[in-house]
């Protein structure tokens, strides 16, 4: 029987604007941009945007893609932490290219419980 | 000694958009987008799209990530294969998502030479 292998995939363009949302349902933002590993071809983070207004959010929350699960009834990702916890999620200002150093990568992983 | 991993990263809003050239240097296409393992969190496939104009060419081509490699003076990727050669390479209809089954995968990397 032939695996239909299509069911396990999904395209990058499909992923940034999906909505991210808490356990207990509250929306979180979206995703705005993978950033994925040059040499390992692994997508390191997904790059979560605040639904924040006026450009006044100006930082993005990088989240391991193994900690979220996607909801076929919200049509989003669900990530296993409540927003009032997530003010001191892992961020990074928006324009802040370099910050992704070892350093950040294991306090991310670390702060959703992902093997880094 | 801290190591800069940012270095080592792309976000995949910068891959999609750019240009793919072979290796004698003409241009072939650009990266429309990426299909990722939703489990496994690999970009499985790159997705070419031709340059075509007029909506002529209604077809991707899906190449394995590490069958791109960035030429920086190029801006771009480069893919060991030659245009005369594309049209034998693998396809996809723009509108077939669930075209991605194991056989065609196989069939993807083996025409690349990567390991499936």
């Amino acid at each position: 029987m032939e695996r239909d292998a299509s069911a396990d995939l999904i395209s990058s363009d499909r992923v940034s604007g999906t909505k991210v949302y808490a356990t207990d349902g509250e929306e979180l933002g979206s995703i705005d941009h993978l950033m994925i590993g040059k040499r390992s071809g692994r997508v390191e983070y997904s790059v979560m945007s605040f639904g924040g207004f006026l450009g006044i959010n100006e930082k993005y929350h990088p989240i391991p893609w193994d900690a979220l699960d996607y909801d076929t009834e919200k049509n989003g990702y669900v990530v296993n932490i409540d927003k009032s916890r997530l003010k001191d999620a892992p961020s990074i200002a928006k324009d802040e290219r370099s910050g992704f150093n070892e350093d950040f990568g294991r306090n991310v992983y670390a702060y959703y419980g992902v093997m880094y």
